[in-house]
């Protein structure tokens, strides 16, 4: 029995090595290099191209290689049965923190603002808020909107989140589903950590965008397809956000010709919030896929009702 | 008897009203405005015209509006037996540790690369260091520098300090005057918070950068005189010095035609790092007044000594 890799990064040999170390007895093989796919009992899976899973009649599990699963699920070929497993790293976690932080922090302090003031040489400062003055409003309570609302907490900002169910976390108010108004009218920052669902697609948009104050910030660090970008062009026109943080995007690369680029509110960054890198991740999936053999429940394992 | 106020900035006024709401039975004074000099016992002063403080003849004490008073004590001819107090507010620290861990994370997360390349429509992500794997080096452990240094810790940088003597700060390896050379042997990112005095002027100068490891960091947000700026140009040149972001300089504003503003690894700000508002220090110099008017021992008096 085997187990696939599917990616399209160009450095999958290599991870395939670090894998094949902790599991020297395993047959790995990548996607194209399948001999038997009736051998193939276990995917570790990045964006596969839709419809290959079916190929592999014994196929029981496909680990996401990264906390996303929604590049599986949206699949609509997917086979039924299948377990299907996310990443959940430490390391991941507190990337994830430190660059909410620091673009929170970059807001506040106007670094793109000075940046365009170096360029002409002018020395033109401005007041600036403190945190203890502005609030965050974290969409999306998961483990990474936790950790990242105890990472603001600890820096003063005041922080709420939005969640199907109210959670304690302290220092955090939180607020249900059914609260989204209340929650909006109050965030200065909002920050987009949900996960990727039919329901959260395109939530980003002039419903949201509407309720929050005048000169608002937002920070997209979950999915481009979370975003509605002629909402937020809007958004930006009629002054509701001031500034927009985008790490994630639709279609990635962005394009080339994409209005993003060369908006003055629109500050992006390629998709390097908070990155998978092989030795952390390798030692998760291979204690997942020796659980697996042994028949014990499986680490991090989704719930396919809930979508993540 | 009299306070007088002496600042350059433009909403003196504004200070002065709300100082007068606090010590409503006081005769507080502008410089240009003062009556009659021997009248003034209180100076609240920022960047004084030196020479001026032996105008008053009564002159007991000398309040910084700032955590800085190099300002006061490099004025040669200060008047003997003055005390001098500095202004010490949680808030201005706050904003110090926010702006020093921000502009690490910057310099790890490549923030100002990727303002270059949004700028070229170019979607070229990087690899990026954890915290964890990063040292920062705090030259001067007062309450600053402490402050920071235990903000990097809990953003799980790897933190040290240098200072006179060791320091005893949970999570810091602390270098004492002697052992500069181990300090900056490991040092990846230096961030200068030392008070100006004769001895630390220039400090940031060759002998400093010569010793750290190739590509480094350097912050300064202390002041503009800590630096020698050719040895920086130098050190940029010959690549120890990859990234320098600078809040301070020698002369402020800077002037446009100075080779800062275009040196490509240069990231300034107009000294914003930790402002000082009005509102936040009115309250402490008040205080500090009415103890010295019942003879009381001063809070945040500075040692002449050792200068701060």
């Amino acid at each position: 029995m085997s187990i696939v890799l599917i990616h399209q990064r160009s450095d999958l040999d290599k991870f395939k090595k670090l894998l094949q170390e902790k599991l020297p007895n395993t047959k790995i093989e990548l996607y194209d290099e399948v001999e038997n796919p009736d051998n193939v009992e276990f995917a570790i899976s990045w964006k596969h191209p839709h419809g290959i899973f079916k190929e592999f009649k014994n196929l029981k599990v496909i680990a996401s290689f990264g906390a996303g699963v929604y590049h599986i699920l949206s699949d609509k070929e997917l086979p039924q049965d299948l377990k299907i497993t996310k990443i959940v790293n430490e390391q991941l976690t507190k990337d994830m923190c430190d660059f909410v932080l620091m673009q929170c922090l970059n807001y506040l302090r106007k670094t793109p603002y000075y940046f365009k003031k170096q360029k002409m040489n002018r020395w033109e400062p401005k007041q600036y808020k403190a945190p203890k003055d502005v609030q965050v409003g974290i969409l999306g309570l998961g483990t990474l909107g936790k950790a990242v609302a105890e990472t603001l907490v600890a820096r003063n900002f005041k922080v709420s989140g939005w969640s199907n169910s109210t959670k304690q976390i302290e220092g955090v108010e939180s607020f249900s589903k059914n609260q989204l108004r209340a929650f909006l009218k109050k965030t200065n920052i909002l920050v987009c950590l949900l996960p990727l669902t039919e329901e959260t697609k395109g939530i980003l948009n002039t419903a949201i965008f509407s309720q929050m104050p005048n000169k608002s910030c937002l920070i997209n660090v979950a999915r481009g397809q979370h975003l509605n970008e002629k909402d937020l062009k809007q958004a930006i026109e009629n002054g509701k956000i001031e500034a927009a943080f985008l790490d994630v995007f639709a279609e990635e690369p962005l394009p080339t010709e994409h209005w993003f680029w060369n908006n003055e509110a629109i500050h992006l960054t390629p998709h390097i919030a908070s990155v998978t890198k092989p030795t952390e991740v390798v030692s998760q999936l291979a204690e997942n896929y020796k659980r697996f053999k042994v028949n014990k429940s499986l680490n991090y394992e989704i719930d396919k009702e809930k979508a993540y």
